[in-house]
């Protein structure tokens, strides 16, 4: 490669980490997602991770589509919702083609309420699905589905009143506190979500009846997920301000259906680059063994994308309780990964290693040069349909997507 | 010493340090000092440390002292306020004396609104000052009171209301999950109040008026500080279940007035042992220097005196930026204090040391005999009244408590 183009690719990725370190999601609405998912139809499902026909979907990701078109009353059952999708009427689609990220399985349908985040510094908006702990698993039996239709009649309403008073809640100020407060916001997203809950508040007081109030300050106090989906939305902001910069080697997007895994990358526009999904390493609630999972899913790998997550592991001794592991491979995982990527962030830091920042924007040269792959925290979904979640734990990528990606570039290139 | 003699110690010691580790403290109301404070008159004046006279009190305790006349309506100024003070119509004695702590100069008066937190494993209630930023490192001008004011006014009864609605919140569990969020509960109670705040707003929506709900969620989600003083009440409730057990060299309360420094031991009744209070070793604020500090004040050890604050500074390396030190420095002291215990917690733990819990109960043979002194992380008050924090940073207590105690040990029990 002559040095005119490694001087090209240094500058375009020094110029793509750059618009990541500035990017600024403020959180500014939640809407249905057919008021503002660009290319949603009434008969639209988008889900998590790389393009996937229903024949090659895992059980979690089709127990979740099925609870998700009976939410939106398209069918009753399973045995209906399969009759409707094989006779081709239900528009599958990858959330990320369309600006969106969703946990786990990660369905967004057209009634859904989605987040709506948008780039104060470079104009980008982007969207994220909610999150709660049964569809997006895979379970499809009434309470989960009576979780969506609260999401669409009370909770999507009521924040998104409180978030239009509130002129934007700054999400990006609000996750470098968390990281300071034992969260990775990615599988522990607990002080954000307290963070969250104090912030909007306020507001919610002032535009809130009384009832309304009590059910949305309820839900907060006992849903100390809830801000993955935040988190999750703010990193696919700050990630597509990246995209598309010409002969750029940055991953704008890690993410698994259950089936694959897929890659974006700057400067490769919408291709995805695709391997298997893998197997995660960690540890089963009771009752549950290794062969009971489902391979790797969801769009929740856009904040190790973006340089959280398992990225900023050591600053979250306390999720080792969910995914095993000691305190040492944390902090060994969160060093490492400085060899695979292109900087340290200026915002998102690390208090036990000095308030070093974490290592942000992966390099696809980097991981196929050192075979070191990213690290990626994550939950379990249990292989069937209907069961739902069964553990968590660590799980790498396959390096076929990276290969892939390098190769394409090349090509593209002309190297 | 005879055999029978240190198995008599052993035993008490294991006897005081399970009421420790069993104990269990519940906020169950806030309420004026007068109405719940055994011994507290029109004229009392309750402050942090052991018992000092007017005229060896250091400045931020005067100037305390003197914005709460101020607030009592006692006095107007300072000068009325030394006035009424040497002419003996004020009665001091310190809030450990009567069951209470308060931060800093933790000056508290008749009409003062004070935690009342019970310990339903023992049965025993103790009393907290609330935090604020002012009054309570000395200074005592109108901006200062009025936040005293609406202590009174507004915040004391809004949350006595939600909390007896409560029927009780949990503060040990509270503490324990802060405690896995970047707290140690001492300088840095941030995920403390974010988790209070999360838990009482469904109560304090049940209980108060539009009005006053914005007004406290408000005041919540701007004073971040705020769980400090619950975090210390919780802390003297769970010692005081270990008070007077004979033969016990269990420190039960390390508390500072600004001018001494003072301890209670388990197996030594009420009795004070005392040495000089030390200068702090830590960060300052711009436009403040060494020369500048108060020695140390407030009954806030009481956090390291049950094994947080300090003890569990590993936890907190977000602190660091406060406080000045390594994160390397904070895992020492954190394992250097199982040095001078009786155990390891088993509620309060600490993940990056792979959840090994933090070192409690205190016992005065092991610090004379190393050398070892506690570890203290606190807040620097400016020497002079008036001027207010100035920094904070790192503090030992003097030896010479230590010894005199065990020295007094000794002649109680003819050893």
């Amino acid at each position: 490669m002559s040095e005119q183009i490694k001087n090209r690719i240094e500058d375009a990725n020094r110029q793509a980490v750059e618009r990541v370190l500035r990017s600024r999601p403020i959180l500014v609405d939640i809407k249905p997602a057919i008021e503002v998912l660009s290319g949603m139809k009434k008969n639209s499902i988008f889900h998590a991770g790389p393009p996937i026909e229903w024949k090659r979907m895992s059980g979690p990701l089709r127990g979740a589509i099925v609870a998700t078109m009976i939410f939106e009353q398209l069918v009753e059952s399973w045995d209906e919702a399969v009759k409707l999708i094989e006779s081709g009427q239900i528009e599958f689609s990858p959330n990320h083609d369309h600006d969106a990220v969703g946990p786990m399985a990660g369905v967004i349908s057209p009634s859904m309420p989605v987040l709506v985040v948008k780039n104060e510094k470079f104009g980008n908006t982007c969207f994220g699905r909610l999150v709660e702990q049964k569809v997006q698993f895979g379970v499809f039996d009434e309470d989960a589905v009576q979780i969506l239709k609260f999401w669409a009649k009370t909770l999507g309403p009521a924040l998104g009143k409180a978030i239009r008073y509130s002129k934007g809640i700054d999400l990006k100020s609000l996750m470098a506190r968390a990281l300071h407060m034992g969260d990775e916001l990615h599988n522990r997203p607990v002080a954000g979500t307290a963070l969250f809950a104090s912030i909007i508040t306020p507001y919610l007081i002032e535009v809130l009846d009384r009832e309304e109030l009590v059910k949305v300050t309820k839900f907060f106090s006992t849903n100390d997920i809830f801000f993955l989906c935040m988190s999750m939305a703010a990193c696919k902001t700050i990630m597509n301000a990246a995209r598309d910069i010409e002969y750029s080697t940055l991953v704008i997007a890690m993410a698994r259906n259950g089936t694959d895994f897929g890659i974006k990358v700057s400067g490769l526009g919408n291709e995805w680059f695709i391997g298997p999904a893998q197997m995660i390493e960690g540890r089963y609630f009771p009752g549950y063994k290794h062969g009971d999972a489902n391979p790797d899913i969801g769009d929740s790998a856009i904040t190790e994308t973006a340089g959280i997550g398992a990225f900023a592991l050591a600053n979250s001794p306390a999720i080792l309780s969910l995914i095993g592991g000691s305190a040492e491979d944390a902090i060994k995982y969160t060093k490492q990964m400085r060899e695979i990527t292109m900087t340290l962030n200026d915002t998102f830091s690390i208090p036990i290693l000095d308030f070093q920042g974490t290592a942000t924007g992966i390099d696809i040269r980097k991981v196929v040069k050192t075979g070191i792959l990213p690290v990626i925290d994550t939950a379990m979904a249990h292989k069937q349909a209907g069961i739902g979640m069964i553990g968590a734990g660590v799980v790498r990528p396959p390096l076929e997507a990276f290969k892939q990606a390098l190769y394409a570039f090349g090509r593209k290139y002309r190297l």
